[in-house]
Protein backbone atom coordinates (compact mmCIF):
# COMPACT_ATOMS: atom_id res chain seq x y z
CA UNK A 1 0.00 0.00 0.00
CA UNK A 2 1.90 3.06 -1.48
CA UNK A 3 1.09 5.83 0.96
CA UNK A 4 -0.30 9.36 -0.67
CA UNK A 5 1.23 12.79 -1.19
CA UNK A 6 -2.38 14.47 -0.35
CA UNK A 7 -5.18 13.39 2.35
CA UNK A 8 -8.45 14.91 3.42
CA UNK A 9 -9.52 16.47 6.38
CA UNK A 10 -12.36 18.77 7.72
CA UNK A 11 -11.65 22.52 7.19
CA UNK A 12 -14.07 25.01 8.64
CA UNK A 13 -14.00 27.97 6.35
CA UNK A 14 -14.35 31.33 8.01
CA UNK A 15 -15.65 34.23 5.20
CA UNK A 16 -15.47 37.03 7.38
CA UNK A 17 -16.98 35.53 10.29
CA UNK A 18 -19.41 33.27 8.26
CA UNK A 19 -18.21 29.49 9.20
CA UNK A 20 -18.87 26.65 6.60
CA UNK A 21 -17.67 22.96 6.78
CA UNK A 22 -16.47 21.58 3.67
CA UNK A 23 -13.85 18.56 3.34
CA UNK A 24 -10.54 19.80 1.83
CA UNK A 25 -7.02 18.06 0.64
CA UNK A 26 -3.90 18.65 2.49
CA UNK A 27 -0.33 17.96 1.99
CA UNK A 28 0.49 14.76 4.05
CA UNK A 29 3.53 14.69 6.50
CA UNK A 30 4.60 11.38 7.77
CA UNK A 31 8.13 10.34 9.67
CA UNK A 32 10.60 8.13 7.57
CA UNK A 33 12.81 6.34 9.80
CA UNK A 34 16.17 6.05 7.55
CA UNK A 35 18.05 2.94 8.59
CA UNK A 36 21.54 2.49 7.36
CA UNK A 37 22.88 -1.38 7.23
CA UNK A 38 20.11 -2.10 9.45
CA UNK A 39 20.52 0.35 12.10
CA UNK A 40 18.26 3.22 12.62
CA UNK A 41 20.53 6.26 11.52
CA UNK A 42 17.69 9.54 11.38
CA UNK A 43 14.45 10.04 10.83
CA UNK A 44 12.64 12.64 8.47
CA UNK A 45 9.48 14.23 8.75
CA UNK A 46 8.52 13.83 4.38
CA UNK A 47 5.73 13.46 2.44
CA UNK A 48 5.48 10.39 1.30
CA UNK A 49 6.48 9.07 -2.17
CA UNK A 50 9.90 9.02 -3.93
CA UNK A 51 11.44 7.44 -0.15
CA UNK A 52 14.05 5.37 -1.92
CA UNK A 53 15.40 8.70 -4.08
CA UNK A 54 14.74 11.05 -0.33
CA UNK A 55 16.69 8.58 1.53
CA UNK A 56 20.00 8.36 -1.28
CA UNK A 57 19.77 12.08 -1.30
CA UNK A 58 19.61 12.34 2.02
CA UNK A 59 22.90 9.90 3.06
CA UNK A 60 24.18 12.08 0.32
CA UNK A 61 23.96 15.10 1.92
CA UNK A 62 25.18 14.11 5.58
CA UNK A 63 27.99 12.49 3.63
CA UNK A 64 27.92 9.27 4.01
CA UNK A 65 27.35 8.20 0.88
CA UNK A 66 29.37 10.06 -1.75
CA UNK A 67 28.64 7.54 -5.10
CA UNK A 68 26.06 5.69 -6.17
CA UNK A 69 28.65 2.51 -5.87
CA UNK A 70 28.39 3.01 -2.25
CA UNK A 71 24.84 2.25 -2.20
CA UNK A 72 23.64 -1.22 -2.77
CA UNK A 73 19.90 -1.88 -1.95
CA UNK A 74 17.22 0.74 -0.87
CA UNK A 75 14.32 -1.62 0.90
CA UNK A 76 11.61 -0.87 2.97
CA UNK A 77 12.00 -2.97 6.02
CA UNK A 78 9.72 -5.95 5.93
CA UNK A 79 9.83 -6.94 9.46
CA UNK A 80 8.01 -3.58 10.67
CA UNK A 81 4.41 -3.91 10.85
CA UNK A 82 1.40 -1.92 10.38
CA UNK A 83 0.90 1.72 9.46
CA UNK A 84 5.17 2.35 10.02
CA UNK A 85 5.43 -0.76 7.07
CA UNK A 86 5.93 2.40 4.37
CA UNK A 87 7.48 4.63 6.78
CA UNK A 88 11.09 2.62 7.07
CA UNK A 89 13.62 2.39 5.10
CA UNK A 90 16.82 0.16 5.23
CA UNK A 91 19.89 1.74 2.75
CA UNK A 92 22.80 -1.03 2.82
CA UNK A 93 25.84 0.95 1.91
CA UNK A 94 29.80 -0.94 0.70
CA UNK A 95 33.29 0.24 0.55
CA UNK A 96 34.33 3.81 2.18
CA UNK A 97 30.72 4.64 2.91
CA UNK A 98 31.12 2.08 5.79
CA UNK A 99 34.20 4.13 7.69
CA UNK A 100 32.09 7.28 6.99
CA UNK A 101 29.20 5.77 8.34
CA UNK A 102 30.76 5.38 11.81
CA UNK A 103 32.53 8.72 11.62
CA UNK A 104 29.28 10.62 11.45
CA UNK A 105 27.60 8.34 14.04
CA UNK A 106 30.47 9.50 16.32
CA UNK A 107 29.71 12.90 15.54
CA UNK A 108 26.83 12.38 17.43
CA UNK A 109 28.24 10.72 20.18
CA UNK A 110 29.18 14.13 20.66
CA UNK A 111 33.31 13.34 21.36
CA UNK A 112 34.02 16.28 19.17
CA UNK A 113 36.45 18.00 21.07
CA UNK A 114 36.08 21.57 22.32
CA UNK A 115 37.38 23.79 19.95
CA UNK A 116 38.94 27.03 20.84
CA UNK A 117 38.00 28.16 17.52
CA UNK A 118 34.26 28.41 16.86
CA UNK A 119 31.98 28.19 13.99
CA UNK A 120 31.56 30.51 11.15
CA UNK A 121 30.21 30.51 8.08
CA UNK A 122 33.69 31.12 6.63
CA UNK A 123 35.06 28.11 8.09
CA UNK A 124 31.25 26.47 7.63
CA UNK A 125 32.07 26.76 3.68
CA UNK A 126 35.77 26.03 3.67
CA UNK A 127 34.92 22.49 5.44
CA UNK A 128 32.80 21.72 3.09
CA UNK A 129 35.20 22.75 0.31
CA UNK A 130 37.85 20.82 1.91
CA UNK A 131 35.37 18.01 0.89
CA UNK A 132 34.06 18.83 -2.63
CA UNK A 133 35.57 20.98 -5.46
CA UNK A 134 34.33 23.51 -7.62
CA UNK A 135 31.30 22.81 -9.91
CA UNK A 136 32.10 22.94 -13.51
CA UNK A 137 30.37 23.60 -16.47
CA UNK A 138 31.19 26.49 -18.31
CA UNK A 139 28.18 27.65 -20.48
CA UNK A 140 25.87 30.47 -20.40
CA UNK A 141 21.53 30.37 -20.93
CA UNK A 142 19.52 32.98 -21.99
CA UNK A 143 17.82 35.33 -18.89
CA UNK A 144 14.43 34.22 -20.56
CA UNK A 145 15.27 30.60 -20.28
CA UNK A 146 15.75 31.38 -16.48
CA UNK A 147 12.45 33.47 -15.66
CA UNK A 148 10.58 30.54 -17.69
CA UNK A 149 11.41 28.39 -14.96
CA UNK A 150 8.87 28.83 -12.11
CA UNK A 151 5.98 28.42 -14.82
CA UNK A 152 7.46 25.19 -16.07
CA UNK A 153 7.63 23.52 -12.69
CA UNK A 154 4.25 24.98 -11.57
CA UNK A 155 2.75 23.07 -13.78
CA UNK A 156 3.94 20.35 -13.02
CA UNK A 157 3.33 20.39 -9.02
CA UNK A 158 0.40 18.54 -8.84
CA UNK A 159 -0.16 18.10 -5.11
CA UNK A 160 0.81 21.76 -4.80
CA UNK A 161 -2.13 22.51 -6.63
CA UNK A 162 -4.53 20.58 -4.71
CA UNK A 163 -2.95 21.36 -1.49
CA UNK A 164 -0.91 24.38 -1.51
CA UNK A 165 1.26 23.06 0.92
CA UNK A 166 4.09 21.80 -0.99
CA UNK A 167 7.71 22.77 -1.53
CA UNK A 168 8.58 22.16 -4.77
CA UNK A 169 12.25 21.18 -6.54
CA UNK A 170 12.62 20.59 -10.33
CA UNK A 171 15.48 19.34 -12.53
CA UNK A 172 16.09 21.15 -16.07
CA UNK A 173 18.33 21.09 -18.82
CA UNK A 174 20.13 24.35 -20.52
CA UNK A 175 16.87 24.89 -22.64
CA UNK A 176 14.49 24.75 -20.01
CA UNK A 177 13.23 21.65 -20.67
CA UNK A 178 11.63 19.77 -17.56
CA UNK A 179 13.83 16.76 -16.74
CA UNK A 180 12.67 15.89 -13.09
CA UNK A 181 10.67 17.25 -10.14
CA UNK A 182 9.67 16.46 -6.61
CA UNK A 183 6.86 18.03 -4.01
CA UNK A 184 7.29 17.65 -0.10
CA UNK A 185 6.38 19.19 2.98
CA UNK A 186 10.14 20.05 3.40
CA UNK A 187 12.26 22.42 1.24
CA UNK A 188 14.97 20.29 1.75
CA UNK A 189 13.58 16.76 1.30
CA UNK A 190 12.44 18.01 -2.30
CA UNK A 191 15.86 18.68 -2.96
CA UNK A 192 17.14 15.78 -1.35
CA UNK A 193 14.28 13.50 -3.84
CA UNK A 194 16.09 15.39 -6.81
CA UNK A 195 19.77 14.73 -6.08
CA UNK A 196 19.19 11.22 -5.09
CA UNK A 197 17.09 10.31 -8.07
CA UNK A 198 19.89 11.30 -9.91
CA UNK A 199 22.56 10.15 -7.82
CA UNK A 200 20.90 6.52 -8.52
CA UNK A 201 20.80 6.63 -11.78
CA UNK A 202 24.48 7.46 -12.21
CA UNK A 203 23.93 11.10 -13.99
CA UNK A 204 26.26 12.94 -11.09
CA UNK A 205 27.85 15.51 -11.80
CA UNK A 206 24.80 17.08 -13.05
CA UNK A 207 26.73 19.43 -14.85
CA UNK A 208 24.41 20.38 -17.82
CA UNK A 209 21.52 21.06 -15.03
CA UNK A 210 19.64 24.30 -13.77
CA UNK A 211 18.21 23.32 -10.26
CA UNK A 212 14.60 25.19 -9.54
CA UNK A 213 13.56 25.73 -5.63
CA UNK A 214 10.66 26.91 -4.88
CA UNK A 215 11.28 28.76 -1.53
CA UNK A 216 14.36 30.67 0.08
CA UNK A 217 17.27 29.33 -0.60
CA UNK A 218 19.89 28.35 2.33
CA UNK A 219 23.08 27.49 2.92
CA UNK A 220 21.88 23.58 2.95
CA UNK A 221 20.39 23.79 -0.73
CA UNK A 222 23.44 25.21 -2.20
CA UNK A 223 25.46 22.16 -0.30
CA UNK A 224 23.16 19.38 -1.84
CA UNK A 225 23.42 21.59 -5.46
CA UNK A 226 27.35 21.38 -4.80
CA UNK A 227 27.03 17.62 -4.17
CA UNK A 228 25.23 16.96 -7.01
CA UNK A 229 27.76 19.15 -9.05
CA UNK A 230 24.88 21.37 -10.10
CA UNK A 231 26.09 24.69 -11.47
CA UNK A 232 22.91 27.18 -11.44
CA UNK A 233 20.44 27.62 -8.68
CA UNK A 234 17.21 30.02 -9.09
CA UNK A 235 14.20 30.49 -6.74
CA UNK A 236 11.85 32.54 -6.45
CA UNK A 237 12.70 34.14 -3.35
CA UNK A 238 15.90 34.83 -1.50
CA UNK A 239 18.39 33.61 -0.84
CA UNK A 240 20.86 33.94 2.79
CA UNK A 241 24.17 35.24 3.15
CA UNK A 242 25.53 32.09 3.60
CA UNK A 243 24.03 30.35 0.10
CA UNK A 244 25.63 33.37 -1.66
CA UNK A 245 28.72 33.02 0.02
CA UNK A 246 29.17 29.28 -0.64
CA UNK A 247 27.69 29.95 -4.36
CA UNK A 248 30.56 32.34 -4.97
CA UNK A 249 32.91 29.68 -3.32
CA UNK A 250 31.69 26.88 -5.24
CA UNK A 251 31.51 28.22 -8.87
CA UNK A 252 27.62 28.05 -8.84
CA UNK A 253 25.39 30.59 -10.15
CA UNK A 254 22.97 31.60 -7.86
CA UNK A 255 19.27 33.84 -8.35
CA UNK A 256 16.71 34.61 -6.88
CA UNK A 257 13.35 36.55 -6.93
CA UNK A 258 12.52 35.07 -10.32
CA UNK A 259 9.23 36.70 -10.80
CA UNK A 260 8.64 37.80 -14.13
CA UNK A 261 11.10 39.02 -16.83
CA UNK A 262 13.50 40.08 -13.92
CA UNK A 263 15.29 37.95 -11.27
CA UNK A 264 18.81 38.69 -9.27
CA UNK A 265 22.08 36.92 -9.74
CA UNK A 266 24.27 36.39 -6.76
CA UNK A 267 27.50 34.69 -7.83
CA UNK A 268 28.90 34.00 -11.39
CA UNK A 269 26.51 35.74 -13.42
CA UNK A 270 28.84 34.80 -16.67
CA UNK A 271 26.85 32.32 -16.53
CA UNK A 272 23.32 33.98 -17.79
CA UNK A 273 23.29 35.45 -21.77
CA UNK A 274 21.06 37.83 -22.77
CA UNK B 1 30.63 42.61 18.57
CA UNK B 2 26.94 41.38 18.07
CA UNK B 3 26.31 39.94 14.83
CA UNK B 4 23.99 41.17 12.25
CA UNK B 5 20.68 40.03 11.24
CA UNK B 6 20.84 41.57 7.26
CA UNK B 7 24.49 41.86 5.72
CA UNK B 8 25.31 43.89 1.83
CA UNK B 9 26.27 41.59 -1.18
CA UNK B 10 26.76 42.70 -4.46
CA UNK B 11 24.22 41.51 -6.97
CA UNK B 12 23.36 41.10 -10.43
CA UNK B 13 19.91 42.44 -11.52
CA UNK B 14 18.77 40.93 -14.62
CA UNK B 15 15.67 42.91 -16.56
CA UNK B 16 14.60 41.29 -19.42
CA UNK B 17 18.47 40.54 -20.04
CA UNK B 18 19.86 43.60 -19.18
CA UNK B 19 22.13 43.34 -16.19
CA UNK B 20 22.64 46.16 -13.76
CA UNK B 21 24.50 45.53 -10.64
CA UNK B 22 23.83 46.81 -7.25
CA UNK B 23 24.65 46.54 -3.32
CA UNK B 24 21.69 44.99 -1.79
CA UNK B 25 20.85 43.93 1.68
CA UNK B 26 20.62 39.87 2.36
CA UNK B 27 19.27 38.07 5.55
CA UNK B 28 22.22 36.69 7.23
CA UNK B 29 22.60 32.98 8.23
CA UNK B 30 25.29 31.84 10.57
CA UNK B 31 25.67 28.46 12.30
CA UNK B 32 25.59 28.30 16.07
CA UNK B 33 26.48 25.47 18.04
CA UNK B 34 24.62 24.80 21.24
CA UNK B 35 26.32 23.14 24.26
CA UNK B 36 24.92 21.89 26.87
CA UNK B 37 26.80 21.79 30.49
CA UNK B 38 29.82 22.47 28.24
CA UNK B 39 29.39 19.52 25.73
CA UNK B 40 28.25 19.82 22.20
CA UNK B 41 24.74 19.23 21.67
CA UNK B 42 24.16 20.39 18.29
CA UNK B 43 24.81 22.89 15.27
CA UNK B 44 21.91 25.53 14.29
CA UNK B 45 21.69 27.27 11.18
CA UNK B 46 20.41 30.51 12.08
CA UNK B 47 19.83 33.89 11.69
CA UNK B 48 21.99 36.17 14.73
CA UNK B 49 20.06 37.15 17.03
CA UNK B 50 17.68 36.59 20.39
CA UNK B 51 20.18 33.33 20.48
CA UNK B 52 19.82 32.92 23.97
CA UNK B 53 15.99 32.78 23.29
CA UNK B 54 16.58 30.40 20.44
CA UNK B 55 18.70 27.85 22.32
CA UNK B 56 16.40 27.53 25.17
CA UNK B 57 13.57 27.22 22.91
CA UNK B 58 15.26 24.36 20.93
CA UNK B 59 16.56 22.66 23.89
CA UNK B 60 12.27 22.67 24.99
CA UNK B 61 11.80 21.30 21.74
CA UNK B 62 14.18 18.54 21.57
CA UNK B 63 13.14 17.60 25.44
CA UNK B 64 16.03 18.76 27.32
CA UNK B 65 14.55 21.05 29.68
CA UNK B 66 11.11 21.23 30.24
CA UNK B 67 10.89 24.16 32.60
CA UNK B 68 13.03 27.60 33.01
CA UNK B 69 13.80 26.07 36.40
CA UNK B 70 16.58 23.72 34.78
CA UNK B 71 18.01 26.56 32.98
CA UNK B 72 21.06 27.89 35.02
CA UNK B 73 22.84 30.07 32.51
CA UNK B 74 22.83 30.88 28.93
CA UNK B 75 26.04 32.16 27.24
CA UNK B 76 28.23 32.71 24.50
CA UNK B 77 31.59 30.56 24.92
CA UNK B 78 34.48 32.76 26.93
CA UNK B 79 37.29 30.38 25.56
CA UNK B 80 36.26 30.54 21.41
CA UNK B 81 37.71 33.29 19.39
CA UNK B 82 37.56 35.24 16.04
CA UNK B 83 34.27 35.23 14.55
CA UNK B 84 33.06 32.17 15.87
CA UNK B 85 32.84 33.87 19.34
CA UNK B 86 29.18 34.89 18.72
CA UNK B 87 28.57 31.40 17.16
CA UNK B 88 28.83 29.12 20.15
CA UNK B 89 26.90 29.25 22.69
CA UNK B 90 26.42 27.27 26.26
CA UNK B 91 23.86 26.10 28.28
CA UNK B 92 24.00 24.80 32.01
CA UNK B 93 20.81 22.74 33.29
CA UNK B 94 19.93 21.14 35.92
CA UNK B 95 17.80 18.89 38.16
CA UNK B 96 15.95 16.25 35.52
CA UNK B 97 17.49 18.07 32.62
CA UNK B 98 20.76 15.90 33.22
CA UNK B 99 18.89 12.97 33.07
CA UNK B 100 16.68 13.88 30.26
CA UNK B 101 20.28 14.82 28.52
CA UNK B 102 21.77 11.54 28.70
CA UNK B 103 18.63 10.11 27.04
CA UNK B 104 18.86 12.42 23.83
CA UNK B 105 22.69 11.81 23.49
CA UNK B 106 21.78 8.05 23.87
CA UNK B 107 19.09 8.38 21.15
CA UNK B 108 21.63 9.92 19.52
CA UNK B 109 23.84 6.89 19.78
CA UNK B 110 21.64 4.85 17.93
CA UNK B 111 21.08 2.21 20.54
CA UNK B 112 17.46 2.62 19.80
CA UNK B 113 16.19 -1.17 19.45
CA UNK B 114 15.09 -2.13 16.73
CA UNK B 115 11.12 -1.84 16.94
CA UNK B 116 9.07 -4.80 14.91
CA UNK B 117 6.48 -1.59 14.87
CA UNK B 118 7.43 1.15 12.79
CA UNK B 119 6.62 4.64 12.87
CA UNK B 120 3.77 6.17 11.59
CA UNK B 121 1.82 9.88 12.41
CA UNK B 122 -0.62 8.32 14.94
CA UNK B 123 2.36 7.25 17.27
CA UNK B 124 4.59 9.88 16.86
CA UNK B 125 1.32 11.80 17.81
CA UNK B 126 1.01 9.24 20.80
CA UNK B 127 4.28 10.00 21.72
CA UNK B 128 4.63 13.39 22.09
CA UNK B 129 1.33 13.09 24.08
CA UNK B 130 2.45 11.03 26.48
CA UNK B 131 4.79 13.69 27.37
CA UNK B 132 2.55 16.81 27.66
CA UNK B 133 -1.33 16.79 28.46
CA UNK B 134 -3.49 19.16 25.52
CA UNK B 135 -3.63 22.91 25.87
CA UNK B 136 -5.79 24.61 28.31
CA UNK B 137 -7.78 28.16 27.61
CA UNK B 138 -11.36 28.04 26.99
CA UNK B 139 -12.08 31.41 25.35
CA UNK B 140 -13.02 32.66 21.81
CA UNK B 141 -11.66 35.32 19.63
CA UNK B 142 -13.36 37.39 16.85
CA UNK B 143 -12.52 36.34 13.37
CA UNK B 144 -11.64 39.75 12.47
CA UNK B 145 -8.62 39.58 14.92
CA UNK B 146 -7.60 36.44 13.36
CA UNK B 147 -7.73 38.42 10.01
CA UNK B 148 -6.10 41.33 11.32
CA UNK B 149 -2.73 39.44 12.49
CA UNK B 150 -0.50 39.34 9.10
CA UNK B 151 -0.92 42.69 8.62
CA UNK B 152 0.16 43.32 12.31
CA UNK B 153 3.32 40.96 12.14
CA UNK B 154 4.69 42.72 8.80
CA UNK B 155 4.19 45.66 10.56
CA UNK B 156 7.62 45.18 12.31
CA UNK B 157 9.03 42.57 10.28
CA UNK B 158 12.32 45.13 9.41
CA UNK B 159 14.71 42.48 8.70
CA UNK B 160 12.25 40.92 6.26
CA UNK B 161 10.95 44.25 4.93
CA UNK B 162 15.02 45.24 3.29
CA UNK B 163 15.97 41.52 2.52
CA UNK B 164 12.46 39.34 2.01
CA UNK B 165 14.55 36.50 2.99
CA UNK B 166 13.48 35.89 6.48
CA UNK B 167 10.71 33.99 8.24
CA UNK B 168 8.81 35.94 11.07
CA UNK B 169 6.77 34.47 13.99
CA UNK B 170 4.65 36.84 16.31
CA UNK B 171 2.76 36.25 19.97
CA UNK B 172 -0.57 38.11 20.39
CA UNK B 173 -2.68 38.55 23.33
CA UNK B 174 -6.59 37.94 22.84
CA UNK B 175 -7.29 41.41 21.41
CA UNK B 176 -4.89 41.01 18.66
CA UNK B 177 -1.84 42.87 20.34
CA UNK B 178 1.75 41.89 19.19
CA UNK B 179 3.43 40.55 22.34
CA UNK B 180 6.64 39.43 20.93
CA UNK B 181 8.29 39.12 17.50
CA UNK B 182 11.18 37.12 15.87
CA UNK B 183 12.63 36.49 12.34
CA UNK B 184 15.00 34.17 11.48
CA UNK B 185 15.88 32.52 7.58
CA UNK B 186 14.55 28.93 9.40
CA UNK B 187 10.82 28.99 10.29
CA UNK B 188 11.21 26.59 12.89
CA UNK B 189 14.11 29.22 14.62
CA UNK B 190 11.75 31.61 14.99
CA UNK B 191 9.21 30.03 16.64
CA UNK B 192 11.86 28.80 18.86
CA UNK B 193 12.95 32.17 20.13
CA UNK B 194 9.79 33.25 21.23
CA UNK B 195 8.95 29.87 22.96
CA UNK B 196 12.32 30.55 24.17
CA UNK B 197 12.06 33.79 25.23
CA UNK B 198 8.78 33.47 27.60
CA UNK B 199 10.02 30.34 28.89
CA UNK B 200 13.07 32.10 29.95
CA UNK B 201 10.76 35.20 31.17
CA UNK B 202 8.59 32.47 33.38
CA UNK B 203 5.22 32.75 31.21
CA UNK B 204 4.47 29.36 30.01
CA UNK B 205 1.78 27.96 29.81
CA UNK B 206 1.07 30.97 27.36
CA UNK B 207 -2.69 30.32 27.41
CA UNK B 208 -3.96 33.14 26.46
CA UNK B 209 -1.62 33.57 23.68
CA UNK B 210 -2.54 33.26 20.04
CA UNK B 211 0.55 32.47 17.81
CA UNK B 212 1.36 33.28 13.89
CA UNK B 213 3.71 31.82 11.64
CA UNK B 214 5.01 33.37 8.35
CA UNK B 215 5.03 29.84 6.62
CA UNK B 216 3.37 26.39 6.12
CA UNK B 217 2.80 24.83 9.50
CA UNK B 218 4.73 21.64 9.93
CA UNK B 219 3.80 19.13 12.89
CA UNK B 220 7.01 20.44 14.30
CA UNK B 221 5.73 23.80 14.98
CA UNK B 222 2.42 22.57 16.16
CA UNK B 223 4.74 20.21 18.75
CA UNK B 224 6.24 23.00 19.97
CA UNK B 225 3.14 25.32 20.19
CA UNK B 226 1.77 22.57 22.54
CA UNK B 227 4.90 22.76 24.71
CA UNK B 228 4.69 26.57 25.36
CA UNK B 229 0.82 25.87 26.15
CA UNK B 230 -0.22 27.96 23.22
CA UNK B 231 -4.22 27.17 22.52
CA UNK B 232 -4.17 29.00 18.98
CA UNK B 233 -1.89 28.79 15.99
CA UNK B 234 -2.64 31.12 12.81
CA UNK B 235 -0.70 30.90 9.38
CA UNK B 236 -0.91 32.50 6.01
CA UNK B 237 0.03 29.26 4.46
CA UNK B 238 -1.17 26.06 4.70
CA UNK B 239 -1.00 23.28 7.56
CA UNK B 240 0.55 19.60 7.09
CA UNK B 241 -1.83 16.40 7.59
CA UNK B 242 0.18 15.74 10.30
CA UNK B 243 0.07 19.29 11.79
CA UNK B 244 -3.52 18.97 11.83
CA UNK B 245 -4.05 15.63 13.57
CA UNK B 246 -1.54 16.78 16.42
CA UNK B 247 -3.78 19.97 16.94
CA UNK B 248 -6.81 18.26 16.83
CA UNK B 249 -5.62 15.57 19.44
CA UNK B 250 -3.61 18.95 21.74
CA UNK B 251 -7.15 20.78 21.89
CA UNK B 252 -5.09 23.40 19.67
CA UNK B 253 -7.39 25.39 17.39
CA UNK B 254 -5.31 25.64 14.29
CA UNK B 255 -5.80 28.17 11.54
CA UNK B 256 -4.23 28.19 8.11
CA UNK B 257 -4.39 30.59 4.57
CA UNK B 258 -5.37 33.80 6.91
CA UNK B 259 -5.72 36.04 3.92
CA UNK B 260 -7.80 39.29 4.29
CA UNK B 261 -10.90 37.83 5.77
CA UNK B 262 -11.13 34.67 4.86
CA UNK B 263 -9.48 32.08 6.32
CA UNK B 264 -9.50 28.08 7.23
CA UNK B 265 -10.05 26.75 10.51
CA UNK B 266 -8.32 23.26 10.35
CA UNK B 267 -9.51 22.03 13.98
CA UNK B 268 -11.45 23.46 17.05
CA UNK B 269 -13.20 26.17 16.02
CA UNK B 270 -14.90 26.75 18.83
CA UNK B 271 -12.51 29.23 19.78
CA UNK B 272 -13.31 31.42 16.53
CA UNK B 273 -16.31 33.76 17.25
CA UNK B 274 -18.07 35.92 14.80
Amino acid sequence: MAKKAAGLREVTISRAGDPRIITDCVAVEEPMEVRVNGASFAVIMRTPGADRDLAAGFLLAEDVVRTADEIGTIEYCADVKDEGRDNTINVTVTGAAIARLEVRLGERRQVMMTASCGLCGRRTIESLRARVSAVSGQWTVPASVIASLPDRLRAVQEVFESTGGLHAAGLFDRTGALQLSAEDVGRHNAVDKIVGRTLLAGQHPLEERLLLVSGRTSFELVQKALLAGVPLIASVSAPSSLAIDLAIEAGITLCGFVRGATFNIYSHPHRIGA
